[in-house]
């Protein structure tokens, strides 16, 4: 009987903002395999640390942060193997993974190598997103709202259009996007009103008016904007 | 000193899809609020329940089922000087909201009329979007993947325009406007590879290809689908 691979959302950095699910898995699993960027602490470690009984084996996941871009593909082609022969062993495989695994999730990359051949059930987590909006005091959608999560990444073309047909979005990955962005939903007449949320439930948590922030944002950050009708949303929070 | 208003996101469905802060905030909060329909089980209250320690005061919130279109907004005038007046007396006050709070969640009616006279603190749960991908053991966003929450309540101009836009979607809310979402998707030729989820978590989850669905679905489903160009989504989980 082969094992079963886990990818376990840890939500968005509070240790406390896992499920119980997710704490019962980790809890009782043998393995548990986690990204972890040469020469700086895993963060997916660090937000289970506390849940974690010891005594577990770990497979850190090396990834080389200067091709993170095109994600990491070498550290995840070689950790696969060795996640394999543990399940193909009987050892269930918990993957730690920030967020919600499937949403723009780290564990799709094994999701995509080992998948197949093997039983993978995924726990949900909490995202960043709702996370953010948390943090903000501003709710993200109401009732027949449209509401759109884009990545920074993106050309301005593709923001923009996905932008004008929607109500509500969160622009995420900032990093070295953050100005470009900026400029561009300033030229669209939506930078009043939208927040700017860092590291959200994470130690240096930032959350602040878009207008009151700088020229630079880390990876882990987003942009809320809301351009849809209901005041309730821009309403208490936004005021804070 | 007034107590505080909490928005606890309570995830989908299944209870151990809380988190560890929802979970130890209910353990110790004098007053729980919480949606329920008249004549029907609150599904708020049943997620709750095997968090409850016994001995809080309960405020059911009534809910006319038959406009909940323009959703209950009655019920919630009726409630919120009652939770008010917990809130003046020192007393914390929980409202219990399936999902996530800010997300399309019923805590958003409260939120627009005691957000600005209490303390406020918004718990952000797992939803149900990313409950239904892991059901299908389908991820949802990629990289540079645009991914948008579409009610099916909007009229289809309003549901093509922003698909055409978009890398991913989870339209939500299918109910009465199942037939014609259905038929839309399969005008706009993407209803091949697209999921449907109903009840995720719950008792009675249905998970199937959209293809293999009749002609009725419930108020708690969804339909997931899939235009981008990772071949990881439509993978080993469209598969299954």
């Amino acid at each position: 009987m082969s094992g079963t691979l886990y990818g376990i959302g840890l939500g968005p950095g509070d240790p406390e903002l896992l499920t119980l699910k997710a704490h019962r898995i980790l809890q009782g699993v043998p393995v548990v395999a986690y990204p972890a960027p040469d020469g700086a602490p895993s963060l997916a470690r660090a937000i289970a640390a506390p849940h974690l009984p010891g005594g577990q084996i770990e497979v850190p996941i090396g990834l080389c942060m200067a091709v993170e871009r095109a994600p990491g593909q070498g550290g995840y082609d070689a950790a696969a193997p060795g996640i394999a022969r543990h399940l193909e062993a009987g050892r269930d495989v918990a993957v730690l993974c920030e967020g919600d695994p499937f949403f723009y999730g780290s564990f799709l990359h094994l999701f995509a190598r080992l998948g197949e051949r093997f039983r993978t059930v995924v726990v949900p987590g909490v995202s960043s997103v709702m996370a953010a909006a948390a943090a903000a005091s501003r709710p993200l959608a109401v009732r027949g709202d449209r509401f759109a999560v884009l990545p920074a990444t993106l050309p301005n073309q593709a923001l923009r259009c996905a932008i004008e047909s929607i109500e509500s979005a969160a622009i995420l990955k900032l990093g070295r996007h953050f100005a470009r962005v900026k400029a561009l939903l300033t030229e669209m007449n939506l930078s009043e009103g939208a927040i700017y949320a860092e590291r959200v439930t994470q130690a240096g948590e930032r959350v602040m008016p878009l207008r009151e922030t700088g020229e630079e944002a880390p990876y882990f950050s987003m942009i809320l904007l809301y351009k849809g009708a209901e005041p309730s949303i821009l309403g208490a929070g936004a005021r804070r």
